[in-house]
């Protein structure tokens, strides 16, 4: 059974299930900042998943980074992975543009997180499920309950 | 002709050629601080990339990560590809230690670089080149002049 680390969980949203990866929604009104989590214990470094899961991280992350791109209208993408402060593998994809607080440098650690309001996170969650529907799983206690 | 940007040019230096990217270190003796630039001209996302050049980049990135994380006794790797100021796809990949000056803060854009001495210079080449002498090719100018 999967366990998702307690501070990752705290800071973001579920917002689906890809076939690897946990799609959440960091909760922080300032940027669209996504991060995949892939659904294996004891991971910290991208190199320590076996070749399959390799592979399909690598898709899960292009296909949300492409979306992301064009839906959002992306200046860049940012898509990094950290972990120096919670140490579970979870690969960031931040939708950056140049009129952003924080451009053009990365934005870890620069702001404190403005929380969504309940209408904005609607918008996004509404907005990101309807882009993936064809990759995502929804969660099963019903994401539906925020818009 | 692949052409490599002028500022990752000037900003590091060539460790040697894989069979996608060129591997670079970043000219900064305060972090072990390698990129991994794919030789495909006019991309900016790794999702740019055609799916062979998509697993190939997975390939390198980890071979590179775990020779890196062993060799240098890593407390984490951080591997990135932000872009904000050099929009030519790179992929940073670097050594953090919970007593380097910036933990656990991200390193760009904190700490002015400080080159490395010729010494210290020959040295990490040559630790590179000798953990990756199976997968890496050499500069064709002759990398051994560093050493």
């Amino acid at each position: 059974m999967f366990e998702l680390n307690p501070v990752l969980g705290r800071d973001s949203i579920l917002v689906g299930h890809f076939s690897l990866c946990q799609l959440r929604l960091i909760n922080d009104a300032q940027f669209p900042w996504f991060i995949l989590v892939p659904q294996r214990n004891d991971i910290t470094e991208i190199y320590q998943l076996v070749e399959e899961d390799r592979q399909q991280l690598m898709a899960e992350s292009c296909l949300l980074a492409e979306t992301l791109h064009d839906a959002f209208s992306a200046t860049k993408l940012n898509v990094a992975a950290i972990g120096n402060q919670v140490p579970q593998l979870h690969i960031h994809h931040i939708v950056r543009y140049k009129t952003d607080p924080c451009w053009p440098s990365p934005i870890w650690g620069k702001l404190d997180a403005i929380p969504y309001s309940k209408e904005d996170l609607a918008e996004i969650l509404q907005k990101v499920h309807s882009l993936l529907s064809d990759d995502l799983t929804l969660p099963s206690d019903g994401a539906e309950l925020y818009y």
